[in-house]
């Protein structure tokens, strides 16, 4: 299996709700460092998993949706914790539309699965993985 | 597939028996700098995969078990090489064996699998991963 | 000239004032990973340029003092942009004096400058060093 | 499943062709980090997944045939693009050949698989990763 | 003293002369990961040392005249072993003409030093540091 | 000043005198990530501060003296507390006395200072930086 990742980052306010959380009911904020790993079993004529331009375009479009934002005015996260792990699969599922949707140029049909993460401090993380429905 | 991660260390000495290892035969020590990723299919309804805050200190408890400790001195460990991979599944048993009490609070019960990394340099880590029994 | 660093993080939300911020002129936040550097001439009679115990706790509880807050409500803050830079210089002042009122313990009179650096992102940090006046 | 992870570097010259790749159609090059990490289900007897000395001799000396090369003259990579995702593959076959030979030492006819990463800047990288055919 | 540092990267491909480079004689590459680092003693009114903004503009116009070069064939470095640390000064040169030029924007003109860091592996880097002759 | 720095590691076990150092008095151990960066106002005739080669096999020799040691039984540190800082000028003056030694090559004798930083975890380090006497 091959793969490519790309980092970028994203920098945003939001509070949780939930004891569980503790001071981290109030509102604070976050800079996430991005990851995210494109996957597939076999590379294209070029030679390349993806076009490694569009792929950082596009999350670097993607991040932009979400980017110098208080989270919790976002009505796309009514009602929901925008939690590290919640906001990875934010991210995949935008990024698996954007692959959906030819973004990504010639040959990113043929990706498998992608491996999102997202750094909250030198000491944690959190990713979510999944396959692409398409080639599942 | 959703992962939370959090980092830790730990510094201990030990020496090795057997050729293979050749100066560090001798007694020695290291610095690990330990990764416990925590594994689920489902966020729970917090949206998150574990406490984080139990989450990390479950892993500073079991940690300063070894924490400044020469690790040749230790009945746990008579008769092994206490290697990076072998200290790496010690960290997953004991983190599993926290999970199973409950320690890690409610909803750690849909813990999936487990990764322990231990990173002994800026070169060279050590890693063990398995499913926990009860979700296997 | 020997030095010790300490690492800990905070996460705040905050907003900016200026057209130069552009997008960050809306509440945002941040992770920011915090170094504090200690420096002195001559160790102590123990080796040591700082009791990095108590170094680590003060920084603990130096950055509590804005974790998980919005720094557009503290009064501290009042009037200001709280851009990195800034509060580089924030927790220098909170440090210097934290070591002025003893809190480092024996031997820490003898420090004679620090440089605290945060980093926002894995692509942008900012820093303020100086001298602690006593020794300057 | 166990693994341990080696880290060395490359540093090489090359040039793509394909409109795909813009100004990266003109010769530059890349230092690539090399993570190459080997995995096995049981340790050996010393508690080992490899004899990590000869696995670091063995990754020092197959980057040693492309370092400090222009890999567009090298005629084993003729008619194809040295794309980061390519090498991570022939870094993973080359290991491979290496482990058949028995070049890593007793027990290495053990190991499962391997993963091998290249790092091509700070924000980039590629791997490649795949089962060793004889224990498939 | 106030710094802020922004973080960027070029792929270059190049050879020295002299037979203390080794195999390093022959056409290779390297990707540099490049630091710059502004310095000021005093905030703007904005609480910046400099518009982060224009200066990671002015790094990636800087850097685009290096990208994807072979070094050997620019007449800006003919008879010059292009080093790491040569390729330091080469970036603190060109950052402090773009300085001059007042392409930083308002307040740049109070920037008193700079210092260009060009890591060139996980294990090796050179930087080049100097005062910025108006403020000097 | 242009500046020039190499990483290796070391691994060492040793303990520590004095109630401050806590569990730290009890025998463990501890990996230092070295860095050792070297200073020069100019660069020689090509192109750099120092041969890296015989630097990095100057820091090898160097770090072979004290890896896979228990510095306790050392008598070059007989009544001494091996702390981070204190072993940071350890490395120092070796490195100083083997500049002075000739073991660095031509151009070695124009180095002027010396800065070596030892990284205990991924949240401490120490760090000592001074001057080579001859050219102070």
């Amino acid at each position: 299996m091959f793969s490519v990742c790309v980092r970028s980052h994203v920098m945003i306010a939001h509070s949780f709700r939930g004891e569980l959380f503790g001071p981290a009911q109030k509102l604070h904020g976050a800079t996430y460092v991005v990851d995210v790993e494109f996957r597939r079993s076999e590379l294209g004529p070029e030679g390349v998993v993806v076009d490694i331009g569009r792929a950082s375009k596009a999350l670097e479009a993607l991040l932009s949706e979400l980017n110098f934002k208080n989270l919790d005015d976002e009505t796309a996260f009514a009602g929901k914790n925008t939690t590290t792990e919640y906001l990875s699969a934010v991210v995949f599922e935008r990024m698996r539309a954007r692959i959906a949707s030819g973004e990504l140029g010639s040959g990113s049909d043929r990706l498998e699965s992608l491996k999102v993460t997202l750094h909250e401090s030198h000491v944690a993380w959190a990713a979510f993985e999944g396959r692409i429905a398409e080639n599942g």
